[in-house]
């Protein structure tokens, strides 16, 4: 793993989680490694969770982390090759990526898709740019397609509660929402939760199937009920439709996760990445309830950062 | 101690104040205390003293302070229970203060008040809520009533500038402004001043009366001469009025502090907390002059935040 | 040197340059030269390289660097001496710089031209400022009329270049652009070049003077193709015009440079201190091919401030 963007193998993701595990319960054991190194922290959108686990994570390590808010702190960014700068941008990626770079050790980048320019979005373009230009490690703080630190942190929550499950049913469900939301988070869920050999069953309205690169190996069930059907863990979140690209098609409410939901699944814990629209995408009772992890999914972000960090440092 | 938001007693107020003069002598004399600790500094509004002055103490004490402007590079919080959050809210404060709780070993939470829903602003509501979800000690950067850490500096320049004055003359007096500003820097003022056994008068135009809570043991006297006769230390501050909540009622600038007004107080010195609207809350004469202890209270910001933090790491 | 705002002497710049050097080669060489020192890096305007490079320089010689971006989380500083402040501004630049003063052991400050009020910018009146109501050493980190870390890391870099030749000839190009841009990059190199000891030609359209106290000992040579005949550095840079102060007088676009500039000056090496509008200040062949310096440039901004940073510690 040179760049760390999406899931590579099981034995890989295995390993991260391991390491996340050893990390919670000793968050200094390697409080030197990374002494005398800089990781870039460049965010071109906001930021809360991202942006204090992994200056965590790396100072952990020993590291020194220092934020760059492209879009306040710096300036609007160029990607067109070839491009006749008389316009509003001030700076072309290739230079920009090419000075962070020789800066930083390791840089960590969020970019946010259009969600209008839907084959830029698909080929992850501005985010590739970074890592054609900058020529050092590059993780992914979410990307226009996958958010692979938020899944590898939910696949440490599932195995920290997975118990004697061999192998857990989890249910990735559409939820509401009053705006239109990424696919980051879902399809790097999918993605991960199928790599780690879980049983993934994904529900949600007609409309919004997620980009079937993702999805292989799913099962899809567009009524919910039969989805939650026995679920370990219920994945919850909106995206908009990817078909029609970027458009929200439906608001049905009836698709907010409420402990009604949970008749055939008495013991599922629900999972959420946060920041989650409350009585929206799932009710009080839940996020305030025992089913909840999206506390402990959130903390693990640290360690699944620190794992990710060091394994990256070598 | 769990956090700090208010004065608790003369006792651990005394303790405080002879900390913050120790590490001013030896800024770095434990420069170890805190290693591997990391504080959240929490900006809801603006800061400029309060953001370097936390971030050195944290520093001095060998924790690595992380600065998070959550007006700016975060989000807008939901502060309602059972809120539907449909609107522009895209967090609720239980969810954003558990999380901010669970990656920090200490918060240190700036949030003003509304100066347009009184009830809230008396509950310090915003500010209790991330005590109520964070579960770590908050320390208060400026809460919507209080500015704890700012009277714990002007605390310990009263103790450097007394000399052999047993309970000196302080004198609160109210100044104009061009804009509403809240109460809590005068609050707090007050508090500190009466519980650290100082002969406090307060001053003000009428309409202008600060929250009672807050000045049980001051004399109130509405003649600002009067007031400032045999004064040994004029704190001045700008606020709104608190009856005709948030309101401007008068600008009168004869109230604004010149050397003509220590006629019968020669010696008195001039406190004011910074910012300063210079030649409408004070004069320039007096700023610029031997009076003033306004730089050195600004300093000594630095040391009173190393002295609590200190105090909560234990 | 007790604060770095210019070009002083060539024994200085040797020195400066060697040392930047060493620590290009070994950046952590004196990794605790700094150990419980803070810099605050004040930014009054936007920054990328010189945020980021001012902090890493900082960084590697063990020192805290705290940034302040005075625009957005600080407010408008009142700069008019005896102003009532009853407007916009919320601090006087006077009590603001003595409170960093009082909390920093060396203030890095960026504020960039009004280009409206010459006679203030010429003045550097903002920058010095700070430096007269500070107490501490004050690097410059570009003020209205310089921008020395720029040019000592362009002096780097071309003494890394210069191979065998004794006197490089160094050409100053103006280049297009579509706003009005500071003269602050282009005085100062002019003034550590000539400093240096290199043979400066300048050359820009008619109307695009820079202030003579600059250019002193450079030739002027309003044909571009003759001033670049035997060029080895061209250094490319956009400024507005200094007599009709602040305004575009042209955008001739036959100044920007492409390779057919070059016919007589083959091996000449091209220098933008970024961030550059690509295809209006130089084509995407220069910039993309082996002339250019420019990412070299950026890296060396790092030891640049890295050496001079050392050099105010003593």
């Amino acid at each position: 793993m040179k760049h760390f963007t999406q899931f590579e193998s099981k034995k890989l993701a295995d390993s991260l989680i391991e390491k996340a595990l050893a990390y919670k319960s000793h968050p200094r054991m390697e409080a030197a490694k990374g002494l005398g190194k800089k990781i870039g922290c460049i965010f071109l959108n906001p930021s809360l969770r991202t942006r204090a686990s992994t200056q965590i994570a790396a100072l952990n390590l020993g590291m020194d982390p220092i934020v760059m808010n492209m879009d306040k702190e710096g300036w609007a960014l160029e990607m067109k090759e070839g491009a006749i700068m008389n316009k509003g941008t001030v700076e072309h990626i290739k230079d920009a990526a090419g000075v962070l770079g020789s800066y930083f050790d390791i840089l960590a980048i969020r970019a946010f898709p259009s969600l209008t320019n839907k084959q830029e979005d698909i080929e992850d373009f501005i985010f590739n740019q970074f890592i054609k230009y900058s020529g050092v490690p590059v993780i992914s703080l979410e990307s226009a397609i996958r958010h692979p630190l938020q899944s590898l942190a939910d696949m440490v929550t599932i195995h920290e509660n997975v118990g004697q499950i061999k192998k857990p049913k989890v249910v990735l469900t559409w939820a509401p929402h009053i705006k239109a939301i990424p696919h980051a988070v879902a399809n790097s869920f999918a993605e991960w939760a199928i790599g780690c050999g879980h049983d993934l069953t994904i529900t949600h309205p007609e409309g919004y199937n997620l980009d079937p690169m993702f999805t292989q190996g799913a099962k899809i069930e567009l009524d919910q009920q039969k989805a939650l059907e026995g679920a370990d863990f219920v994945y919850v979140k909106n995206w908009s439709a990817y078909n029609d690209y970027g458009k929200i098609v439906t608001t049905d409410n009836s698709w907010m996760l409420t402990e009604k939901h949970f008749k055939h699944a008495k013991k599922a814990k629900v999972m959420h990445c946060l920041p989650v629209r409350r009585n929206i995408e799932i009710s009080d009772e839940i996020l305030d309830g025992t089913r909840s992890l999206v506390q402990e999914q959130a903390n693990n972000r640290i360690y699944a950062a620190q794992s990710v960090i060091s394994h990256i440092l070598g």
